[in-house]
């Protein structure tokens, strides 16, 4: 068997998320299906990041296995014709024996778009609060997220309980045409865990200290700590990071 | 009748142009249902610019005539109700007797964007042109577009004849996140005549000296001598100008 790795964007606006769910339209269900077609056998494509119903993605990471013998990079025009408008396949490229596209992964990169005016032509991706908050306030309380923490605070509410233990390398604001972005880089996520991060940063902006409020929802473990879980159309799932190759 | 002006923004993605035309998805068809609905009455929308199909806009304005004791304000959340997530009024205002969005218009503002990467979530509202064009090139072909013109080089085929003269007060390109955007106000334009102009100024931009080849496709009033049309999804109407009010 070879396995492959697959890039590839979507538009989640039309999608109820990434994983297969009978009678649902899926991201990983719409590749599964354009790979057998692609393939002429049944094929279960992994994604690295298992997003929610209306999260977008330009980076998503997706693997397989598959006795083939067409050369990888065919299949990103084979797969373009069997693909609707709303998926589509960056590159495809061969991987060593083992490659798995979330196991693999040693981080991704999640962006949030906040709109400031009330633009249609925005909202699809990206989302208005009923209250704009300061850029220097939002920040603020990023800093508190970076490093080592337990996240369970942020996890969203129906997940499968575990260690909510996530290594977050970089979290930040800065601005986009339409408003403020918040990019959070981090090992992994836990379920709805940048959407409630976002919701609670919000809610903390006018704190006199957002940074130190930031880190005592933090502390509490507690989802009820937290502020509101933000909609999904505003996140967008950026980029997967793997180690160098051939060290997998 | 009481006379009422709406500014409304659409994706026009799904529509078949502003235009009414029987047995299609409109914009227009869809404000006038939503007007019936809310009135009670049948209500014929006037649009200041007829978008073609996939074009978008920011800034459309619409009016009606109405018997109605309805404040116009009112207006705005009453519609709301009615209409679809792809077409949102954001002002109802009542105007003087004789006041109408196309005939009362002194000017129209439309963009067009282009896209420099190939990104799915940028698609949906720009444009990826088969090769990047310098900046300072389309800026050089934009000057020699404005002032009074006739601009029937541009007009696209399937138009009816009539008079190509425009004037254009406003004609550049700058800078959006994704890529390069051209910007144009005239008092009126001719069918298609953006998108044409922008085709054409992507097929001038590797001349010597463009804004040159731009005046002299412009002299020709031949439509062979101009370039292609560019896809209708990177156009947006943007704003519609009117005389200060009480001068209509």
């Amino acid at each position: 068997m070879r396995v492959f790795r697959l890039i590839l964007a979507y538009d989640g606006t039309d999608f109820s998320g990434w994983q297969v769910q009978p009678g649902r339209r899926t991201v990983q269900g719409m590749i599964n299906q354009a790979l057998a077609g692609v393939l002429g056998t049944e094929v279960r494509a992994q994604g690295a990041g298992r997003t929610d119903a209306g999260v977008h993605a330009r980076g998503q990471v997706a693997s397989f296995q598959a006795d083939t013998r067409l050369p990888a990079e065919s299949l990103v025009p084979l797969l373009a014709r069997k693909l609707p408008a709303d998926v589509r396949v960056h590159a495809a490229v061969e991987m060593p024996a083992g490659f798995h596209a979330r196991h693999s992964a040693t981080g991704r990169r999640y962006a949030y778009r906040l709109l400031v005016a009330d633009d249609l032509l925005g909202s699809r991706y990206a989302w208005k609060p009923l209250r704009p908050a300061p850029a220097d306030a939002l920040e603020g309380s990023a800093r508190a997220l970076e490093g080592d923490h337990d996240f369970s605070a942020f996890r969203g509410a129906g997940s499968s309980p575990g260690p909510g233990q996530c290594r977050v390398m970089r979290a930040g604001w800065s601005r986009w045409e339409g408003g403020l972005e918040f990019s959070i880089v981090a090992d992994h996520f836990l379920y709805r865990m940048v959407r409630t991060i976002v919701g609670t940063s919000l809610d903390l902006a006018n704190e006199p200290d957002p940074g130190a409020a930031m880190a005592r929802v933090l502390a509490t473990r507690d989802r009820r700590a937290a502020g509101p879980t933000v909609p999904p159309q505003g996140l967008c799932l950026e980029q997967v990071f793997y180690p160098p190759q051939g060290t997998v």
